[in-house]
């Protein structure tokens, strides 16, 4: 299907007849070719023998983004939609495999956003090994949404030697993060425009799934990893230890933390512990294997700024604290209320 | 979560806090409750071992719900999209196992009409023996999405004996529908108020795994399935006859339509044949098949009306015609432009 510059998504598109059809098989499976999506029934079909080969436990997961804006220094809602469901298949222990694409447009949307952002989820699943293989598109009146919402579901499988789970964190465990912390969040809040920041900060955005690949190899007793989306590492760290009754003390000096964002949260008096990301994993591992997965972490192009920044030790009730730079300690609560909405 | 009949989401249940964390832990996955869905990993796991059980093939689908209003008379938003994703892997001959949802709430939608939805869904998943085993909840801001939008994926296993697809029609097959059709189109069209029709029709919205499973079994060379969802029969008279290559001629006078949804669309200039449905489904069967599948079929709760509407012949090119209830003969051609928006 060609499109002029000018050229809107109308709500024939949407309608289930031949604009519909057009829009999906010209443009959208066109854009994603492949075998599954191309046959067009109302499911895809992947032989479990297939899936056998990577290992024995389906992992299922699912996102919506709803992001605002569109486009931020970085990434976009597509590349956005991708890395997101492939990382939550990723810190399972998953190899990601197959994902689903559901758009929700509002009328008027211009074919030229839709092309780029299709194009956006094009490359990164091509990046991240997927292949987008079903998908549904629905098309709202103006001012019923806002430009357009994605799901993706995604499947992976997870080799029998992985066992990962918030719940297996143990006293003496160290923490590690993969790199800067709050990046996806300051860009976002940048890019919207409605507070008067000028910043080179970029978007995290990335699919985790070669970089935790090789941390499992080398340590596949890691405890357990999350990506530290919306809440932020601090949230993931609450998580953490409320499923493992633990206490984990998080050393603010080894939290990297890049001092553009830094500027950002004092201007803003917000907390870059509670800044969304999209390509940093927050990983649980034990104390004797930590400083050879810290080296593996850092050996990877999406691991070069790893730190351990935070420790477990036993509880009689979970809290997660910070010992500051200056020495006093704080508790890293859950967020009250809410920070940036419409981050993811 | 108790709450209050005034209470209302707020952004806050969407932040990956307290309030998002009290939302999914003491509202959803209490509502939906199973042990996949309290680990409240970023993936849920099923071993590979469990689906081989059902057969040999995963089948994988995606639907986004828009429908406005969120309550029409027969079913809700809720219902339809837990019927529509198990429909979509049901006609694919899987037995339907796994669903995701994916929130997205508009802020300012009250707790009530949250929590009637999610009761819906849980009656609708058990009614169909599907579990909801991961999700998702995003808010956005009033005005950014009207009220509220459900993503469902799903996932089932196909037995090996069967091998549905649109492709597969023959000269000579005959073409079933399991009842009357256009029910859901005239349902939510009544229900929103903007013209003056009083009816009694409900929507159709149903699950359809279990007639399927017992049209399989007399019948396990059924060509293909689908179900008739927005562009309604005709469309999907269109995509059989384009992916096998072949003419479909519909019987006018055999195609159950309620003298109520035939009186809307008269009024309405609307074609039944091109009405939303969520429990029809229209399935392509060998000719020396057709008569027993047509009375077991009739024999199921779900499949009283059932009615042989059309027969498949050899083509020089794909068309659908109907001979009419005055013998003649019309095109009857994929929708042109947009019939209904938001009808699903």
């Amino acid at each position: 299907m060609s499109f002029k510059p000018d050229d809107c998504v109308t709500l024939g598109h949407g309608s289930g007849g031949r604009a519909m059809h057009e829009l999906i098989h010209e443009f959208i499976v066109e854009k994603f070719a492949n075998s599954q999506l191309s046959e067009l029934e109302d499911q895809a079909r992947i032989p479990l023998a297939q899936l056998a080969e990577y290992g024995s436990q389906l992992a299922f997961s699912t996102d919506s983004y709803v992001v605002d804006p569109l486009f931020f220094p970085g990434a976009d809602i597509g590349k956005l939609a991708i890395c997101g469901t492939v990382n939550d298949l990723a810190v399972g222990g998953a190899t990601p495999l197959f994902l689903t694409c559901s758009l929700i447009i509002e009328e008027g949307l211009s074919f030229t956003v839709l092309n780029d952002v299709l194009d956006s989820m094009r490359r990164a699943a091509l990046h991240a090994g997927v292949k987008i293989i079903t998908g549904d598109t629905k098309v709202v009146g103006r001012g019923q949404c806002d430009k357009l919402f994605i799901n993706t579901a995604g499947i992976g499988v997870i080799d029998p030697s992985y066992n990962l789970s918030a719940g297996h964190c143990k006293s003496g465990d160290c923490i590690i993060v993969n790199g800067f912390i709050g990046d996806h969040g300051a860009a976002v809040l940048a890019a919207r425009g409605d507070v008067a920041i000028q910043t080179n900060v970029q978007s995290d955005c990335q699919a985790l799934h070669d970089l935790i690949a090789e941390m499992l190899k080398v340590c596949p007793d890691i405890r357990c990893i999350r990506d530290a989306t919306r809440g932020g590492v601090a949230t993931v760290l609450n998580e953490f230890s409320r499923a493992s009754s633990v206490v984990i003390e998080i050393d603010e000096r080894s939290v990297p933390i890049r001092p553009e964002v830094q500027a950002i949260c004092e201007l803003l008096g917000l907390d870059p512990l509670y800044l969304a990301n999209e390509g940093t994993l927050v990983c649980v591992a034990p104390q004797h294997a930590a400083q050879q997965l810290l080296s593996t972490m850092r050996k990877h192009p999406k691991g070069q700024h790893s730190q351990i920044i935070a420790t477990v030790s036993d509880a009689n009730e979970p809290i997660v604290s910070m010992r500051t730079v200056f020495g006093s300690s704080r508790i890293v609560d859950m967020l009250e209320g809410e920070q940036l909405p419409r981050i993811c």
